[in-house]
């Protein structure tokens, strides 16, 4: 997906041009991990022009491979993204109809050959939000998954404006979540999707309650009891260029870990902050299997970082995260 | 119509922002004549987001009323579009579908207003390619023009890519242009839409003869009986950075006037190059009437000097365009 | 008035080129009023050069009317603004002198054409200290204003750099208050111009109390007996970054409202600040007449808003404005 | 001064930022010389401000001395310039009313130090242009230079649109030459200054005779008859993005010399390419004080190279103009 | 390698950026070829910083594979590339001493890996340039190819200033070229390292005869027995914005073919020109082996288009490349 | 030293333009007391090439005498920064060996010349580090400036990644500090460079206490018993964009000043921050001498605003900073 974003603090009526940014979850997420030195695949529809190709070339740069993306359809999906400051938020505009990806249709992608080698599998719910066939093509492939044994992990990822196609995400989601064995979302997400509430939160006031989210997190495996985890990221939202961030990993084995919260001043691109978390949890599970608290400590950290970094990937290295996981968040010159 | 450019001659693959044009073949000729001091009233659909809102305030500042545009659909239609240099002609990715513009239907557009204290119309054949609405909104659009006695002008303007809603050009270019009484085009124009070919001719000789597109226009003429006037444009296709530039008026009377060949190196921009065309004939039929002649080296020195400013709107003022016209092409400072 | 600014935090002797802005007090108060949907007509004089032209279209893209400005003199009035960062201000340096507005003069303009369905004038300190002709030009409005019992309102906006034309503000601002209906100002406003002081206010320190300006609003309207309303905008500059913003709002009946108090890190820009004030004033008082309260709160929040958004003039919109008035400052991104 | 320029070839309208750079007649002159080793001082007086600051440091880059400029005044003069390209001409606004430098009178600056150690005065017809004080401190200045025996050239730089303070340049100049060694002009120059014609020449056609000046440099000298040298440039205006470029310089001795003329395709900038002409030939006469010839082949292949440099200066360097003079414009890759 | 280029004309003195481009001779025939869907691995070494990533990312992004790039030195080697106009040239001032390539030595690399699956081997003059490491490296790859069979083709690129680590390329290239099958080079490389002149050509007309190139490939493989064939390049250098452009190819077998012979104008940038003959003869070679009239057509084709690409890297098309090949120069306009 | 830095926020993966800074330890400071209008020299070593030009003019321009500056050797030093925010430090990749500086010979540099009219010598820690000669050459320069009875001032700043000759800091710093008169540095220097350490301090608390650095400044002094005062800025890093910063003078008297702590949020460039400081108290030093309190609190002022400026250089006036000295740091617009 392309993304169109006016440059600085302009708004869409003074923007004389656009910087160009191409990501989307879970792109954003195979990023992160090959970045981390995980081999991953991404898999997508794109069509077949210069636009397709340009969007291929960015994720391939960084390493991913893009053997598995399928070219076809009428149009690439693009948003358009207003950079927010202080009291202003960022705001988005939507033009994905038609695009490659939501004329997606079942049977169209081998997943035979995408999930060749895969030892892990990771979609959000935007997918499914976007078109009857892009959700019809995710079950698909988490059929095909859990045929495999592969995990499943899935962000939820929220997004009203795009459940336009006819079902809405409580419709949906559940039909995939079903699949699912690693659960990431936010408080919304499970309000939104799902009907359950956190405790009552004031986002606003930047102080939020890791613990109170321990509740959202079982409730959410009750009601999945397939669910092995559930990771709930946490966001204060003090203005568009000050936030606080942290996360929990829940197990059903009953641990519960959280991260410490960040203060974040400011915001350089807050777009893919979620799904730095999912990229760092993931690689946390990966990597030291036992260690949930590290998992969800590296995820806190990998997204705090990514607030820095200009477009949707993470590109911050396991060293630097290392360090602020440690403690370091000095922001000293590193020479 | 948005039109996102990478900077310079950059490929789209190698693009990091676009600059951002809004225009399309109405919108140019009608700020072309706002331009030059003509009260101008452009007709749209745009979406009632910020984007359709950048778009309209881009036409309002050059003075185009934009009252009778309305507002509603989907998405703003956009356009890519690669510069071009010497060898490597420009290129164009259209992402029209569904726009507001396309989704148009007759009985949207309250013609009786839009019409209002106009003592012309003009359209292209870009506006009935884009969808079956647009074209059906179009006829209804000269229905209503005819039936207040206001003279209309039409740009066929052929886009082959555009033509994709289930009928072609030649099937409904016809219906349209039996209401046109000043009809525009080039030789690609009168071949694809109408089978009319121009006398063996070589664009990237650089060497076209004014005489040759005689036929054409009569021919033309013979189809359309109650055509009284027909405008070509001649271009010759160098390399993508040298053009030659030319043009010629027939009028039923039989008179014929032709302009003089422009040599056009560097090209800055010569999309809107017709239109600005367009929009000098009609000030020149406007403004004086009797002469033809004055019409047609008008029209070619104000689009002429279109290739040289960036953006799809002629913004040379008539001073420039008059001292082009008689003579000085010799581009010195003016100081 | 074209304002001139290094890019980013360069000062005047780095830059290598400038972003250009076009503004102004009255300018940017007409453009708020414009963008709420309020019909508005701004009236200057611009030179007759594409300078000139680029002022006018730069206005008249949102929505303003400029059939009133009139175009003369020698050149227009610019001003260069370096922007500053944390413990740096931001620094202007004024070329305004011999602009066309500066040798504006009594009776070149038609104010009966000026003010045709006006039903609000409004104006500021700054068109009286750029000449002698400006000032009485204003005092000629002023009285055409008042002869048509047109509501007329005043943004103090005391510019000490500005006053060079031999008398100063205080000799000729109060032959210009007597015809003002709601005057605006900050607390320095009210004591150069007038000699009205503040209670002792340490604007460093990001404190102003919102009552301490009750007594500067009474003091002024007791001077000025046909003042029925004073809004006093209250800034605390804690850094060229970070500022706290707030306003009160007195009315001859006794009531006194103030607005909340925001807290803005970091300032995108914040010329035009004041006038994005006396534009949401202007609109609350004009929309909801009996509502005092709502008109402060409306016109801090879109002034607010406003620091967010480079250039002079405020582009938030009417839903933004209200949903920062109902409380919700989280800059949220809205997707 | 000033330059204040749309990038690329946007239009003042399309403006949003204007690329900076200072230059002006003299200056460019002197850098040029500094550029080609020979030790300069520029004598101007500058605001004492930060755009003051600005245009000094500019000019002091290059190792002119700046110990001699005065800072005074009210105001940076400035001028707007526009990019034209192909058949649409550069456009300049003038903004130097009450500049410092116009500003300027007779007794300001102490011609004894400004020309300590000087072996050249240059000036140019633009000075006297500006206001009287400008003029009456040329006048000073070519006395006190006289006085020294120190050598004078001067460039005669006709800008009609500069002589607005109430003498015309036919009233001005020739009081002025007198004092002059050596003159530079065009024949535009010789014809609206002096009133001396060159044979009949079509400037577009690109075709200029060098032998055809020569009458014209004689002529001037009959008039001036303290004159020992004139030369005169030869620019064929082929459009604004192609020149034909040449020069000529005759002695009172009877010899008469000229340069191969250049095709300049595409011209990059093409202000201050008479500056690189007198200042290349001010180098020549300078180090091969017996070779007129050399000094105008060096002051052509200067200018010519000065118009593929944007900005005033002409940045070439010795060695790349001595290719140039020695036949290579081949313009391969130096690596 | 990173080149660094001042953005547009600017020299070297006036850049405050610099725009970053990615290439070399080999890599730039990698990406040719990757472009054209040849799968091909690019080996080199690269320092293990950022600015190693930078590059690697940026060749990966074409779909050239990077496995084989070795990670480990010093720096990146880079060089600074002013752009010329007009009569002035482009400049390039190296700085790749002591880069991870120049301390490149035998042993490092792992051959048999490198050159796995691999049906063609391609290196240029250029890498036994930079150092005595990486002549040797040159040669163990020579011989490992020589040993797998595969086919061997060498850009000579003869650059005097890289040429400084004790040997000069006299001494060197014929221990290298004896393993080579296919030799490209152009008149000077021959001349200068071989000392084969070709008939006397005056490059700075655009006029050179293909036929007098015969000689040259012919005495090249009088010398070279083992070469199979000979491609030379033809530029025309009218400017350093206008050159002509050919190229002609000699089998052993005697057939001597030439491709037409293109007008650039303007030349976008013709760094990598050379490169992207090599990767379109190589195509051409590869997909059309008996049909060397092909090969010759394409690769000039290609190499044309690429002079209208900024960057080294050429991403015209298959499709564009063969358009241009069978005749249409237009530049017209794809849409 | 040439600084190439992405724009924004960008890190080295993404960006495809540098900007460029020219600076460096002692350049920095000589350009602060230039900028206070102190005649300067500054003395280095350059290559002969356009980027050794561009180098020395960026100097030039603020009036520090380069007549001193040596031409020679193979390349400009360089390093590549890219700017950090929030918890992500910033990052420097170090390219400076083999410059022209690092291979600086004893006897090169003529002292005497470059020492002539000198009142004051100051070098820092990183020339000592670059390579074996410059550090001969500063000793060699502290030799001939102590034989002149030149007062010496070192800034230690202590740089580990530039430190690769061959010697520590540790062997050759005590060498070099013999000679000085006035040490600079902050706590990190005194630790690593003389392993003494400052009491407990948590730089990432933005608390340090400026008496716990008497003791610091007690033992340098102690070690160096020709020091007359010892320097400390004390930087408290929350993150990349919000640091504190104040700075102590010790006096071998005993008197020990301190300066305010600033708060600096968002931090624009704080790369020349110690430089500045430097400056400033050199400045103080030499303009109020009996003053130590000014100086200090000068040199935190000044050295506070340049962190609000881009790149090394300090640009703020000797009134910003005095403003800010005696207590306004509101960032008020100035005009």
């Amino acid at each position: 997906m392309m993304r169109l974003q006016p440059p600085g603090f302009e708004r869409f009526t003074q923007a004389r041009s656009f910087n160009i940014v191409y990501g989307g979850g879970e792109a954003n997420v195979a990023v992160s991990l090959a970045n981390f030195g995980i081999r991953t695949r991404f898999v997508t529809r794109l069509p077949n022009n210069e636009l397709g190709d340009a969007c291929l070339n960015y994720i391939r740069q960084h390493g991913v491979s893009t053997d598995a993306i399928l070219r076809g359809g009428e149009r690439l999906g693009l948003y358009f993204c207003e950079n927010g400051a202080s009291q202003r938020g960022s705001k988005v505009i939507y033009d994905r109809a038609n695009s490659s990806f939501a004329t997606l249709q079942p049977g169209m992608i081998d997943w035979e050959a995408a999930l060749q080698e895969a030892d892990w599998f990771h979609f959000t719910g935007i997918t499914p939000a976007v078109s009857q066939g892009a959700a019809e093509t995710c079950l698909e492939a988490l059929r095909a998954a859990r045929a495999k044994g592969i995990p499943i992990s899935c962000d939820l990822n929220f997004r009203k404006n795009l459940w336009k196609w006819g079902k809405s995400a409580a419709d949906v989601m559940p039909g995939l979540v079903e699949y699912v064995d690693i659960a990431i979302g936010n408080e919304e997400d499970a309000d939104k999707v799902f009907g359950i509430k956190a405790p009552e939160v004031d986002v606003q006031s930047g102080k939020v309650s890791a613990d109170s989210y321990r509740t959202v997190a079982e409730k959410l495996a009750e009601r999945f009891p397939q669910l092995k985890k559930v990771a709930i990221t946490l966001r204060g939202s003090l203005s568009a260029s000050h936030n606080t961030w942290s996360g929990v990993l829940w197990d059903r084995s009953g641990t519960f870990h959280s991260a410490p919260t960040y203060d974040i001043q400011p915001i350089v691109d807050r777009v893919g902050g979620g799904d730095a978390f999912a990229g760092g949890l993931i690689y946390g599970l990966l990597t030291k299997p036992e260690d949930d608290g590290y998992a969800v400590r590296y995820a806190v950290a990998a997204s705090c970082l990514k607030h820095s970094i200009p477009g949707d990937f993470n590109l911050a290295s396991r060293s630097e995260i290392e360090a602020l996981r440690a403690g370091d968040g000095s922001g000293r010159v590193a020479r």
